[in-house]
């Protein structure tokens, strides 16, 4: 990255995105609190970093030595000075990151709209900030219910009508997950949030198609990627301009024999892994790494008191009736309860965790 | 599954596959040896099957119970006759699955014309049967090289003819990774076979879009995949009727601290599981499993031991100047050895595997 | 397990035994709160269980579906009525279980007499309950230190001399792993409680030898293994009669390729699992699990939060120090802010977590 | 390690070894081909290094980055020259290392003298070199069948008895496995070979008790461990004086979600890993890896493709009969078909795996 000097002009900045564009790489500018820094997209193995270090305005270059560069803290930080306080996505008046934790809650799938409808109202209720809904579901098998939005074009556009407008009556921004790349234009028409699930974290066409929307991104890393993987690939977001991601990790594949307790092992060391390494929130769901309703409620106050910025559940007012995942879905009632704890441990670990 | 009689006539056909779409479903016609059967693609679990076996020319009714159906050795068998044969693809003169090894080699990435050229002409010496080249290369970050075709449609479009001119001039089909879904419409203009990489395995929509094209299709298990979720997502492919799929072990996460000394690990066992669970040709990619060029020879060898029916080799006549994965890359000298002994090994274990 | 009627007598109870005996097991009498409970140790394959049922003074005979027989709650719930409360493991005035967290803490290694007893003194004002310290030290290379009590069994005598001592002074129970079957006799001298380390989790000889000490053991799970396999092989010292057993989850190999920012992944949900599993206290080892300092707090307010019954912790008054894994210690005042917060953490889940 | 001059005399020798004795480690002395090497047991990193070089006799110092030192090939070549020829392990006229495969056969637990003659004599007949044969059986449940020596000593000795004379009347040495340290020195006294099994791969005292024991060690990779582990654990025996070992790999714990297709994922690149970084043999037991009798002569033609100096197999004249692991073991006539073809293989891969 490129260290601009607090007085370099408008001019010594648009030189260093020219020179940066000569070498066949596009150029990131981030302007922050005290100074403007040049992040770089592309492969950088080439660039002459000597000449770019005596230009006009030009403090510093600095290699960022991380896969992830875009999102890194050691980014953050030179732009917005030593501090390098973590970034806050606002949505309306939710704020995500450095507050309270963040509460997205709904069903797995989007049934129809009296069922989204009695959700969105039921989760407000509890105490939920966001409206969280499947449309495009992602399944293992051909065979399974694909989602009301699998089918064709027009149950989809219906059923994201449904989530505005669920939103909009009880005051809760919404987001779902766009399962390929023709859903982005689509869902980007409704919804407040664009996620990424766990089994597209590597498909990075599609993190590049919602990287050019002006739209915060949720990320879930793949239950097979280390964390560098993730933070990698979250730089492909980045990469096209949009740095509103919120990082949620959702569960990696289970490691030895015998008997599942739980659906994938929560790794809730990446949280404060995370926070170190890249000014982002980060979230947890134990909804579909623990695949266990019974499970909800102790591994999201772990979550809150591990630093989380929030989390992702699966709520419905009769679980038994779900169509999807009905084993791993909590009531609104629970749902409350979870939400009361959380406040009361996140305003306990605050202070500690990064003093 | 519906089996239908021997002599089951068309009218009977049409009326079972009507009564499928009834229900919401898709139907899979497989015409095979002994008598045809037709598969059920979607949610199965509201279908009454009862109603089906009492059909005129239904002879039976049969469950699959594994979630890869139309896949599955039981379906193939129902049509085929006990014997259960395994599928074989023909690519020209090419026969992929009962045969000898077919060997897929080139670069990781082509660069340039002269270099695929010179590759295409080497790999046919060495005995080679199919030209491999990576043109929207898959990578882990934003800021590496992403293939001569991950900058724009033009180049992609350039080195797509490379390919097709260099498979012409040497006798060799050609097999390109598509990576997004943009890329399938224009790779499938001139390439013989379209593969979908180890990331891609869980993007079910670009499944399904591979799946539409009359093209063969290689699918690479994806490296946090499980042998079941690994042909349950093939099954996305044969859902659109293209059964032609070419299923590719190419090394899963690796587990355990300390040094990495292979990439992934190479999961042979999984050569004769998927034999028996499927009547599709399983090759091994030794290159991308191991890392590690001094490995080749050896997995090969155990590869074909363990019955794979063919491999995929990142092969270039100077591996020191590959762009990508030069370390795992080998001479054409060195992959004449590996088909050299390959054969033999083949020739020798073929008939005892199965016995 | 043979249910004892309410009225049972103790002769009726002897016959149940022998005709136990007979059939080459041995019999585990859990005499309850409600009634006794016979449970079988050995191979129950050929047990003709219907013989039991119709012996005088047996209620019912229940065959336990787990491999772990011996320490599951159904196994507990049996003896103690349908509360199935958890079992507390009392050493002097601490408790282990359905309490405040217990805190262990001290050194990664015992160095010498004065640190030891400089570290004792600190972590006690610090909150702690149990002075911990290796003393036969389990190493992944001959080439490295082994522990004091690696060397020479003088040299051991005399470390585990120093624990004991260094308890009594700061009023302080103590803990040191055995390490090999030649430790056990000697360690039970003078510690409270015999470890368990990870690597030995599958030792069955070893994990015999200490069953059959008259001491609370603490078993570490072994970072390969499944909780199926945990608790089976905690089965192993309970069929000794020895019921005192403290769960460990010290993190699991971890999954996944590139940088490792932790040493293990901690597996937090393993905690209410094995709460409902078993009647068992668990506890949490953040230090090895992360191999960070920096994690320690997090992870420890995670674990509390989580429902665990205690932590395991390294302290070193200077962690640069320590000879062995002083990247992972903390000192005796980040553990009296990781004690304080995780008091008032237990405090807000604990009516939660079992409700 | 402390290379020496070729005509460095004896009193040379022993002056290194009693300055590496004055800083507290033990010298182990290798006497090759070419000349002596003297390598380190115990902490190195307070060793004078430099001091060594001006010694007498004292060619060079090198210092061995692995953690496996004593049975590194950058070791064994030292002593025995450029070449760094892989070490032989003779027992009587079988020559394990270095020639053609040697297979290990025999049932999983040694149940009576005559299932166990009866064994024998079926393998030696199907071309077996060496009979193997479980009589104290590690086993993850207290409530399974633990051995004919599981139970008494005297049952014990019956059985090792058997073990050697059946071996004697067929003419193939044996192996058992010795579970804990109390084994050790009994079963010494009946067996040829003494085997770790998986979970004591991490047991370094036991691994010390057989290393001072003048008898070969099979070693068997532990499946939850990386090869630098293992590695790293063998040193434990060779530090001890004896590095006539056999390692073994037997698979590694499975990843990934879903049905169980076998029981562990068997590593095969292992092979080729562990002979380019040790001199020690290494084989393959394709029985508990698999899990499966359908997949043993698949994977035992690829791991002798894939290098490996040996199997080891369960066999049992009626695998359906054996109390322990009958769904993995063959039969003496499948045994037979399977060294045929390995026998065959092992003749094609020889001159090309290491050229």
């Amino acid at each position: 990255m490129m260290i601009m000097k607090r007085d370099a002009t408008d001019e010594d900045i648009k030189r260093v995105i020219r020179e940066i564009k000569v070498h066949g790489l596009k150029a990131d500018v981030s302007r922050g609190d005290f100074r403007t820094v040049i992040g770089l997209v592309g492969d950088e193995s080439k660039v002459p970093f000597d000449n770019f270090a005596i230009m006009p305005g030009v403090k510093e270059v600095v290699k960022i030595e991380t896969p992830y560069k875009l999102i890194s803290r050691e980014y953050g930080r030179a732009a917005d000075g030593l501090s390098g306080a973590s970034k806050t996505i606002d949505i309306g008046n939710i704020h995500i990151g450095n507050g309270e934790p963040i509460i997205m809650a709904g069903p797995c799938a989007v049934e129809n709209k009296k069922q989204l409808f009695m959700i969105a109202e039921a989760i407000k209720k509890a105490g939920a900030h966001i409206l969280r809904g499947g449309i495009f579901k992602p399944r293992s098998s051909v065979h399974s219910f694909q989602g009301v939005g699998g089918s064709d074009r027009k149950s989809a556009e219906q059923a994201l009508k449904w989530m505005r407008d669920a939103g909009k009556e009880y005051g809760l921004p919404v987001v779902t997950e766009v399962r390929g790349e023709d859903h982005v234009d689509l869902a980007a028409e409704y919804v407040d949030i664009l996620q990424i699930g766990s089994r597209n974290m590597y498909n990075q066409d599609l993190l590049a198609k919602v990287g050019k929307k002006n739209k915060p991104v949720l990320l879930k890393r793949h239950f097979g990627a280390g964390i560098e993987e993730f933070l990698s690939f979250a730089d492909y977001i980045a990469a096209e301009g949009n740095k509103d991601i919120i990082l949620c990790e959702r569960g990696i594949v289970p490691v030895g024999k015998g008997k599942e307790y739980t659906r994938y092992t929560l790794d809730l060391a990446a949280v404060p892994v995370i926070k170190k390494e890249t000014y982002l929130p980060i979230i947890i769901d134990p909804s579909h790494s623990t695949g266990r309703r019974d499970l909800i409620f102790s591994m999201s106050c772990a979550a809150i008191a591990a630093g989380a910025d929030g989390l992702m559940i699966e709520v419905h007012y009769n679980p038994q009736e779900a169509i999807v995942d009905g084993r791993q879905t909590i009531t609104p009632g629970e749902l409350q309860d979870i939400i009361k704890a959380c406040r009361k441990i996140h305003s306990l670990v605050k202070p500690g965790v990064y003093a």
